[in-house]
């Protein structure tokens, strides 16, 4: 297949998508990945829309709508230049929030959305290394460690050792503190998971985003220091807010 | 903030979603955190209508799009079920696009898409241990591991020391084999990035994917023997058909 070329704007349109959302997603594509990096000058006005064969008008409503997810921003009278990459989230066995939060000096900020109770299905009672149909304790939080980073988090206990948990999350802000309050000193990151959906209604509603903005999920099994599993948590990030780094050498 | 009940509908109705799209996501990531497994039953269509306050008609058009989507499937007479998860791809230094093929009995599928050359932002001259500016060679190809796992990459390699590798890449379609035919014997995962994304128009139409389905993208670092840079990969994978996984224990 030969790569795409002055057919392009054609096919877009053709997908009866806005045009100015599929510049959009070319030019995004471009910074995530680093082929524009931060502080690059990305083409101007006028080289975009010869390329995608649009008119100004269009490229300015795509480059608009990069600012305003945060991806690139105007300076008046010298063009439009990339903004700096969202921050990195370590994937190690000392993987915290409160971690991540100490780092960019915020306090603990969980703020505790909802409880419920439910059986463990058989994937949450293998994680957690209960018996299938188990009582397991669900509590809903949402983070807000700075106001460019805002998580919807699950957190998912054994409900017989952990009762009344969701209290000490409340009161703290912090799963870390809440776990030390029930004898857990240490624990570690076992395992991660990380996918990527589109967010339900209430993460939407929660993290301020559009229903078809999609979000970025990890999943994670936290093991005290006898090996002994913890909790599985889910944190559900918005696109774009932060990257999930992992180091193999 | 308490836990969103009996107004679920109206408010759903109110953002201008097709409310069976919000129930789709309901179920997704339920299924997806692994809170119903694979082969657990899904409520039935009586339920999930009182639940979410809408008419069957609505709760069945959710759940014939989850099929769709492969997560959960009908057993004539007996209820919905959800399917098997996605295969996980593990990030360690030996992670490899071949070794996952391997994994999965399939053949190296790299398909060449196209190559082009491009001067380093500075972000990739960095990862690339070259100079800002320095001619770099980007090659695109399309993978189909398995009939269910198309992957979409893009390939960034040092012209001077690897010009001409696209056509080893495309004789073996496999990066592995064509580093071999340039001398690098060996290398290994060095960093992994996590992201998620809006596709590109020719990402969706090689991956077959609507252009408003997300996608969960890699982006990796491979370094020689020596812990010298080969290249900086990026890995275009279409939502829900894997899952990265990390073991930090």
């Amino acid at each position: 297949m030969a790569p795409r070329g002055h057919d392009q704007g054609h096919d877009m349109a053709k997908n009866r998508f806005p045009v100015w959302r599929l510049i959009q997603s070319e030019l995004e594509a471009e910074i995530r990945s680093g082929l524009i990096g931060p502080g690059d000058q990305l083409p101007s006005e006028h080289e975009l829309a010869e390329r995608f064969k649009v008119n100004r008008h269009t490229v300015r409503t795509a480059l608009a709508n990069l600012a305003i997810a945060g991806l690139a921003r105007a300076r008046r009278g010298r063009g439009v230049f990339v903004e700096d990459k969202p921050p990195e989230y370590r994937v190690t066995r000392d993987s915290k929030w409160s971690e991540i939060e100490r780092e960019m000096n915020a306090a603990p900020s969980g703020r505790l959305v909802s409880v419920s109770e439910r059986p463990a299905s058989a994937t949450i009672a293998e994680m957690l290394g209960l018996s299938q149909g188990a009582t397991i304790l669900m509590v809903e939080t949402v983070r807000g460690s700075t106001p460019a980073l805002l998580i919807y988090s699950y957190h998912v206990f054994d409900r017989d050792r952990f009762a009344g948990i969701e209290a000490a999350v409340a009161r703290t802000g912090s799963y870390t503190e809440a776990l030390r309050e029930f004898g857990v000193e240490r624990f570690y990151r076992a395992s991660t998971w990380i996918d990527c959906r589109m967010p339900r209604p209430r993460e939407a509603e929660a993290l301020s985003i559009p229903l078809d903005a999609p979000v970025l999920v990890m999943m994670y099994v936290d093991r005290d220091a006898d090996g002994r599993p913890l909790l599985y948590g889910n944190a559900v990030i918005p696109n774009g807010s932060l990257v999930v780094r992992v180091d193999t050498l």
